[in-house]
């Protein structure tokens, strides 16, 4: 297959460079010199047991470069999705799979003012990764990815499932990925955003009484829109099992926790934010969530005037 | 009047100053060496004007060295009001008064532990003042003092009105008292517990979309129990009152700013969360404020791991 990814980060290298053992993929960001030390140096990727590799997909900042895709590939951060599905329009071709394992949720909104409905994958992925340099990862997180369809039946895209297998990344088809989805979500939504405002490490949400009080709250809510919406979670199952993820990983920091600390826009609005949206379609309350969109949306414009 | 005054922080020292070149009074508070201080040297007060005057009212870390008073005078910060009052327990016989002028709301019920409910003043003051060292203050905000009957008519107390008066404090004697405590939380409770949590000074709550949304939905929920308690607020009049309060003092700091700064226990509790507790008892929805309270104990709890 030929692999147009877009957005070389921590996530994007991992899976440019695994792509890149049996499929033609070429990298597309915008740093010029990062994307030529890439095409010239290759991406290491640095496995838990401290095992290294380099992997040689092909690198530009340049998507005109890039002449076609069958697949199209989303990795940016989602306030980046528009401009980068600008710089790849010229791949997007009526047969072109556009897919996405973004963070957070609602991306095929996006990708459809793009692509054809029935051209769209959206996934979820419980791999994962953290830059070490300009072109090395660690690879920190083993596990499934969840591969769905916008719309239609997923049983046509079993060779993008087979692409991913074939180059090490467990990956299931899946009628239900939006309650995959809906899965992740649950901790990001809820204690992944609250260490990030409260500059903690996760394990401090389930230790600190107020904070996993605040997190329950949250979850609550997510369950109740994700159940309006189709996909069933217990409360206290999803509360127990995020407890027990939070004392797994207690010194573990989020996504939202860097983005404040470095003070760049978060992801807030497809986390959070998400459950808002479904919430108000499906006329759910969600004033903890909607109090916590504002609360990071505030922080960011705290740290960029500061 | 034979004044006892216990909490000699920037405000104590203020009123004791103030109140000691007409009465006797002595300031009670728990560092021993600080109280000689303010025995020998007294208290420095800086006018706004930049003028200076030194005060001399007696101090003592012993309580025990008070052996009657007329009134008591509780300046002390919220969570130790209890302490301070088992220490000047002796103090209080049937006719004495007890005063508070504490920030935030529901002290009388604390004081109530110690008093008859006939005894017992609250209020609220317009006054400000912050610490410049271990004696002195610079006296930062001039305004009117309120003072209240916790039970019964308000009539009795004029003498203590009178006192403040002739010591330089404007002050009103008000059956309307608990409305001016409503008046002052409305502030309290909003921009400036937002401007503590995003560590921000007080203007950027008006000036930051998100952290204004924040603020009025917090200003709207306090009107709305104020309302139900007896005490009719406007949520438009009081949300264009506060923005321009946060325009005039736009680059003002709060106490909830310094003690969440300083990794100090703040005063939520009888802030906001006296918001919470009377929506509870009337009967008025207050999410947005039980989230704050629970927020603000997460971040004092991370200041004291810290």
């Amino acid at each position: 297959m030929k692999i147009a990814l877009a957005g070389p980060g921590a996530m994007g290298l991992l899976f440019g460079g695994y792509l890149s053992q049996k499929h033609e993929v070429t990298l597309i960001g915008r740093n010029r010199e990062r994307m030529e030390r890439v095409r010239t140096e290759g991406v290491r990727i640095r496995e838990a047991d401290g095992a290294e590799r380099v992997y040689h997909p092909d690198a530009t900042a340049d998507p005109r470069q890039v002449k076609e895709a069958d697949l199209v590939l989303l990795f940016v951060k989602a306030g980046e999705s528009q401009a980068a599905l600008e710089s790849v329009r010229h791949l997007l071709r009526r047969e072109t799979l556009l897919m996405t394992l973004q963070n957070g949720m609602g991306h095929e909104q996006v990708l459809s003012q793009y692509a054809a409905w029935d051209r769209i994958l959206i996934g979820t992925t419980n791999q994962g990764s953290y830059r070490l340099d300009e072109v090395s990862v660690c690879h920190s997180g083993l596990g499934d990815t969840f591969v769905g369809a916008a719309s239609g039946d997923v049983g046509r895209f079993a060779s993008v499932a087979e692409a991913f297998r074939e180059c090490g990344f467990p990956c299931e088809l899946s009628g239900q990925v939006r309650g995959m989805i809906w899965n992740k979500l649950m901790i990001n939504a809820s204690s992944s955003v609250l260490s990030g405002i409260l500059q903690v490490p996760q394990g401090y949400v389930a230790e600190n009484e107020a904070a996993w009080s605040l997190a329950q709250k949250l979850i609550r809510e997510i369950c109740a829109v994700a159940s309006a919406d189709g996909y069933p979670f217990s409360a206290e199952e999803q509360i127990e099992r995020i407890r027990r993820h939070l004392q797994n990983a207690a010194g573990g920091y989020t996504s939202v926790y860097a983005d404040l600390k470095a003070g760049r826009r978060t992801e807030v609005s497809v986390i959070n934010g998400a459950v808002v949206e479904n919430g108000r379609r499906l006329g759910v309350e969600t004033a903890a969530h909607e109090m916590i969109v504002e609360l990071v949306h505030a922080m960011e414009g705290r740290e960029r005037n500061g």
